[in-house]
């Protein structure tokens, strides 16, 4: 496959993913990552200074679906939109199976009768791998710039 | 055409309709559309619900057009900057002519002498067709996540 | 070339750019550009009204070598986070080698344990060409939005 042709396939799958979460479609998060899949938000000093410190850390899919359902039954999440907004990709084959992507994000937010902010912005560093022939996510690393992150529970990004 | 090849030119649209409006092109803005189109502006609750309240709603390239008139005219917009950020494009042909696209934008606003900050984020969810091989704006509808958009007259998106 | 392979090679150029100044490596930035670049920072009014004043005015690699030593040794740049968002991309070659590209952006800045803000956004006009089959920037323009940089050292767009 040509570079441009993955190009393309990569940004399909990272603009539903995010059309996923700011449509609040989470029970369909966990399905575009593997089954082993490791997904966790770290702020960028602690990254940066190789500390293991992570806000969210999730080691399988199935986590990825417990953290849906606390989402789902928490109480304390006002109500508000996401609108996610994903630049500057880099897509590195390995030479194995392995796909690396970055890119830049931001995570802007509205609250009811409220004007849109940035929640967050920073990076993903990601790996990506082929399951019968689709693109799924084994590892997501969303590296945020700010340490304050609004909201009792984190939402994904 | 394939759908990489496809991607390119709406892309390459999105990208010129972006500059014609912050570059404050107006005139050149109903040109984007058929003579039909259907352009409407929305809070995303209105939408959500099934409320046909828009804050704009345009049945027409006629009706563009007469809005471009009335901003041109109006007194009472200070000057400002706008600036539009589009990504997370997603692309589904039909199996007739039109083209569905649905994309996230951020649209920028900066006063004289002021920062820059969010003005609205939402969005699009838009048809295209082809009109003498050129790709044309059949139907547009901008979500907004927030229902303050500041101005006496709303500027398109 | 076709020009979606074009446009696939100016979108690596830029991802990785945008990826150089976030991630701190300033070092490498010059790299980006042909030995008789010319780099400006320009508010929006002046440049619009043919006024020549320019925040940052480079003609050389030597002098964006300079710039970055003088970064480098300022003590009075607080730490922060830099992320770059770029859309809207419109990519036009010329007859001759030259490339014309023009892109939205934003700049997001991170203080220390503070809210991820605008610092400011606008548009790149860029001229690209081509050096030993490698795309290098000729002449970078950014256009501010907003005449209030913060920081008594302007950091690179």
């Amino acid at each position: 496959m040509g570079r441009s042709e993955l190009r393309f396939q990569v940004e399909e799958l990272y603009a539903d993913y995010a059309a996923c979460l700011d449509d609040g479609e989470l029970e369909r998060w966990p399905e575009f990552f593997t089954d082993d899949a490791v997904y966790k938000i770290m702020p960028r000093d602690n990254y940066e200074r190789g500390l293991p410190l992570a806000l969210v850390a999730c080691e399988s899919k199935g986590m990825l679906q417990d953290r849906v359902a606390a989402l789902r039954h928490a109480s304390v999440f006002a109500p508000r939109s996401l609108r996610h907004l994903v630049s500057s990709m880099r897509i590195t084959p390995s030479g194995g199976s392995l796909i690396h992507v970055r890119a830049n994000y931001a995570v802007l937010e509205t609250r009811v009768d409220d004007e849109t902010r940035i929640s967050n912005a920073g990076r993903y560093i990601d790996q990506l791998v082929r399951v019968d022939g689709e693109l799924k996510i084994k590892a997501k690393l969303c590296i945020c710039d700010t340490v304050l992150l609004s909201g009792a529970l984190i939402y994904p990004i």
